[in-house]
């Protein structure tokens, strides 16, 4: 086996770059024989890799200073609770968009807290979720607390066009499977969070970014690790993120920075999609189809199938064997899903598209 | 600076041997090129590192059959939250023994969920909690949910002598910095927990071992993140710890295995500690001193002072310049603290106490 292209959608590679840089640094930090592990929180060393690390990610993102920002050692889905217990008022009411498991599992789990409403769902007769809906302000009740949309559902490959304006409602956007592969509109956000499994590369560290006027009205029964304000004015470091995570966070946020930032990251991001996009919509006879409605395709996860399990179950076992991994669909949807995070070059791509081609010439079908 | 000895109480070193495994196969895993970080949760290769890792921890600290082990992504103090949440009954009552900081942060957060008491506490009229006092069933209340002890206070460097015995009141112990420095007798232990950052290495993977008989007790309005039935019945992974962090750990329980397990790590711990202690008692005239209790005296974290705070400022700076790092008191007490985890070695600390020999030598105090 030549070369690996990992196409995961929950455990994305790192830029080959960052890999090096860490590979070097991180067990001998800055030529001093320990492992960046051992930085303590509290102590210079850390607090300086933290605020650089948050600095960095600022400039990319270009985010207003009333935000703040928090990393979170904690599961991406910790965050389906902390968005309700954090956001809401004594009137305890929400209305969540439902585009896929992702933000269905969000709205269920916030069920547990409060008066919860779907204003809007992509769910039709069929249990896929091939579309993302139209968003108006008149969808959500004018006194919600918060509303919840999943910018990007890396399931069903759908992604919103732009975030939709909820006015004076408060909007809560998970951008897990979309941060940094293309700039974010602030001023329709109130709070963002983002797991580290996609484009940031570190599973388990969870980026918040929460308008400041938000912070701060937690129910008295609220977990202190789900207490954002809790945990920004604590002093203690018990919820400070492990020195190896943050530190390799910051250099990923410093390679975006160097390729270009963001519209950079747009750019080849739409670029890889198209690659495979432009093979599925060119196909004389439709080999390989995708249930995904073409105004709403995701840049970062492209789902296709062949239609029939089998051959789709060949698909993916000979392609990693050819060396492209993780190509399975979601176990809810079957087929196939290629993610296409920062650190999947074009050629990843392109390869991947040869793959396709031969495949079908090599497994020729007679539909029925 | 020749060679840097670590000290840190809260973000300790890995083994050199460990360090140099993971260097070389992290990021080229099986020689294949990809990080253990691209592991995907639910794959085989991921499940593997996880089977394997429980299996090592299992045989090397005898886990009973009928104890589930959780490693949960998570900083130490989110299974404050999650004890009560987990362990407590219709009655919601828990009994806690205080006996420093980490005890009574654990005890302050369990009253957000029940009637939680202090049954016993070594608070005196002064805020140091220089001993751990003497616990007995009939401490507690008979009805108690569970009662709650911090087994090594790494803050006040005291150590039960042993697990008090609870009878049919369900013991939960905070082992988080004394975890793998000696056997553990589970016949008094109905959950036990350590967070990664002291022995284990990993800061952030917090390791959970429950009876199976108290898994399933949640309150309704659980986050999903803090109850261990639903994580440990979770078929979707949205829970499952990051692949370097269970990787890393899984190499910490190796060399613990490799080196001779438990016994061992503890004689090696003794003997650390004994080296320090023993200098402090063999002073001729108490140039340091250390309010610890003799009796109860922690082996992992070491705790003396000069009396003089401006003279513990110069021991711990010109400590720093000769490599020996983090041995700053915690802010509550001050002083000094050696922190001596497993992959301190017993030429580090004496290393050290040379150096506070050299100290006294080059700062002669006369006492008022």
């Amino acid at each position: 086996m030549d070369k690996i292209y990992n196409f995961s959608a929950t455990a994305a590679p790192l830029p080959e770059a960052v890999i090096n840089k860490v590979r070097e640094q991180a067990f001998n930090y800055n030529g001093r024989g320990i492992s960046v592990m051992e930085l303590t929180p509290g102590t210079k060393e850390y607090t300086k890799i933290l605020t650089e690390t948050e600095l960095s990610l600022r400039k990319i993102l270009d985010i207003p200073t009333g935000y703040t920002v928090l990393f979170l050692e904690a599961p991406t889905a910790a965050q389906y609770s902390a968005i309700p217990l954090n956001l809401m008022s004594d009137r305890r009411s929400a209305d969540y968009v439902v585009t896929g498991q992702a933000s269905k599992a969000a709205q269920s789990e916030a069920k547990k807290f409060g008066d919860i409403a779907i204003a809007v769902t992509s769910a039709g007769a069929s249990p896929i979720f091939s579309t993302v809906p139209k968003v108006e302000r008149s969808d959500f009740r004018p006194d919600a607390d918060y509303a919840y949309i999943c910018y990007n559902d890396f399931i069903y490959g759908t992604k919103f066009s732009s975030i939709p304006d909820t006015g004076s409602i408060p909007l809560a956007v998970d951008m897990t499977s979309s941060i940094l592969s293309e700039p974010i509109d602030f001023s329709k956000v109130a709070l963002l969070f983002a797991g580290g499994e996609c484009n940031v590369g570190v599973p388990g560290l969870t980026t918040v970014i929460i308008r400041g006027d938000l912070l701060g009205g937690c129910r008295a029964d609220t977990p202190t690790m789900l207490n954002y304000k809790k945990i920004v004015d604590s002093s203690s470091h018990e919820f400070s993120p492990s020195a190896l995570s943050i530190y390799i966070a910051g250099q990923v946020f410093e390679w975006v920075d160097s390729m270009g930032g963001l519209e950079e990251m747009k750019r080849r991001s739409e670029k890889r999609a198209s690659l495979i996009y432009d093979f599925l919509d060119g196909q004389s006879q439709d080999y390989y189809t995708s249930f995904t409605d073409k105004k709403c395709r995701s840049a970062t996860n492209v789902v296709f199938t062949t239609g029939d399990s089998e051959l789709d179950h060949k698909f993916i076992a000979e392609a990693a064997e050819a060396g492209f991994i993780n190509l399975a669909g979601h176990s809810s949807v079957g087929g196939m899903r290629a993610s296409l995070y920062n650190s999947m070059s074009q050629d990843g791509v392109a390869a991947l598209v040869e793959f396709m081609k031969k495949f079908k010439k090599d497994n020729p079908r007679f539909k029925v």
